[in-house]
């Protein structure tokens, strides 16, 4: 039989499990649960990714007992050392006939695998948030993605509450907002069906999860404040290949925050066209391409990769395939 | 029997009980146990009051079965009209014989009533935090009190959580830190004993009470953030009289922060100076005191004050008595 390799996307609500041969053919693609160890814990999160690994081998024709060459998997939560090791030695263990090889990442870097072996930004916005940079050379840099409370700034939670915190500080007189708040305040009130700072406050307090907020307020008109975060972070780490392709540079954008394109534009263009005027970017910053993946399989596919690539060998994808881009833009200035 | 005057203040963990005569002796004071009806519900907290009072009632020799000419209560949450007018319907209902008029105020306005007749600001900074303006002719000002999602600038809460983000934008090349960080890096990696970004993000994710991480963070050296608020809260609402006084502009300082106040003043004393050299100041603003509360009592006095003024009725306090200055400034400029 010939190698099979495995890719999981492990999510909050559900999962996907995907496998390919060593030319990027799909051989099979099964859904499962959701496979976030710190909401689940490390059993259900193995046991969620074993039976979803299983089932695609069966539906592939495969004898369930043969272990796949590698299993590479994009989980968020999938930075950290100690829990990425002490899943790998669960799965090992406790399935033995599973995999030979196993690999974790993030969900960003996984879904940046599946568009590209060249590199580029991903922007994951949903009601959370993540910034990564890869460079051709794979060196990587990550801004945010710190949870609510500490910093998922970019993510559906993050512009809500900025949205909702503008316009109490604009009415307490301690900070004047940078655009006219009466929009919004209407959202907000009409929202909560209430009138008045106290009374929102009173719905925010009283709202057991506050995530419960944070859709409507999505389509509220306000700049991303993530921008200003991938601009500083640009400006220091992003290796001259990335920005002089043909391509331009590749941005990759995962979320529902992403839906609303057309709200963000605005702020998000502006934040780019004035890092570009700045001395370290003139010249050199050509222009660049929001990309969103085509492919179903999404960032399971480039976890399928990158588990290959830690285990010795190779798939190829043709990227060409797994995305499409929603927007280009090219500074004159550079061309 | 001479007319007796109630006063509460109400508290997240205790509360109080004060009874005083018209001029303003002290008959009796209780304790009692959390009077926050977000807390605890409307039920038990006005259980709560009822239990104090009455026990103040038999402490000073009165007739429990004697309702009080007023009774003033000082809770936080106390400004939400809807809630204050349920609170004061269900007392009447269920206890007759308690009072024969009610008043709610704010735990600020309660603080400010024990401390002066002449206005004044508040600065409650505690976990929580408020900010309150009293004019001498009784208009009032509030700035933030919005609870540690919405907006409790100057709080143990919003400090701390301010250091750590603070740590991690720095890190994160996100925001430039406006001091050196490494010093309140090691203070925060000290206390969760952790080392490093992702195991500090993990600490604060799995710390069911975000409040545990705030005592010992308080210690750090940063700005007092709420001085801003304070200022620009000042510059468009403060009333000439409170200006220049003999006594300066008299600011009353609630809550354990305080206890810190070495380490806010650097910070507190550059934007109040930053203030007094604006064109709308310049000149006009002498000088000012902190005060805190010397009485044992604290906002329960000022609640009986305020409930036997709400009452047609007046409690003379010496107001000397009830308050400590623990720091004076006076601008040059302005003598």
């Amino acid at each position: 039989m010939a190698a099979v390799f495995g890719g999981v996307e492990g999510g909050g609500t559900h999962s996907k499990a995907v496998l390919v041969s060593e030319n990027g053919k799909i051989l099979a693609e099964t859904d499962g649960p959701s496979t976030n160890h710190w909401l689940v814990g490390v059993d259900k999160c193995i046991e969620a990714i074993n039976d979803m690994v299983q089932k695609a081998k069966i539906e592939a024709g495969l004898d369930p007992d043969t272990p796949l060459h590698s299993l590479g998997m994009s989980l968020s939560g999938g930075e950290q050392k100690d829990a990425i090791d002490k899943i790998i030695q669960e799965m090992k263990k406790r399935f033995p006939k599973l995999s030979i090889n196993y690999y974790i990442t993030t969900d960003a870097i996984g879904a940046m695998a599946t568009a590209s072996d060249r590199g580029g930004i991903v922007l994951i916005s949903g009601t959370g948030s993540n910034c990564k940079l890869v460079n051709p050379d794979g060196s990587q840099v990550g801004c945010g993605g710190w949870g609510h409370m500490m910093g998922d700034e970019g993510s559906a939670f993050w512009i809500s509450h900025l949205a909702v915190k503008t316009v109490f500080d604009a009415k307490d007189n301690l900070a004047k907002p940078p655009y006219d708040v009466a929009h919004v305040k209407k959202v907000i009130e009409d929202y909560f069906q209430v009138r008045g700072q106290l009374k929102v406050q009173q719905e925010i307090k009283s709202s057991t999860d506050y995530t419960d907020i944070v859709s409507p307020l999505i389509s509220l008109c306000l700049p991303l404040p993530l921008s200003p975060s991938l601009s500083l972070s640009l400006s220091v780490s992003l290796h001259q290949p990335l920005l002089t392709g043909e391509q331009c540079l590749p941005i990759l954008c995962v979320g529902s925050v992403w839906k609303s394109w057309d709200l963000l534009k605005p702020g998000f263009t502006k934040v780019l066209a004035e890092l570009e005027s700045t001395p370290a970017f003139k010249g050199r910053f050509y222009g660049y391409n929001l990309l969103t993946l085509r492919q179903s399989s999404g960032s399971a596919l480039g976890g399928a990769v990158l588990g290959a690539k830690s285990a010795g060998a190779t798939v190829t994808l043709n990227y060409a395939d797994n995305t499409q881009v929603f927007y280009e833009h090219f500074f004159q200035s550079s061309q």
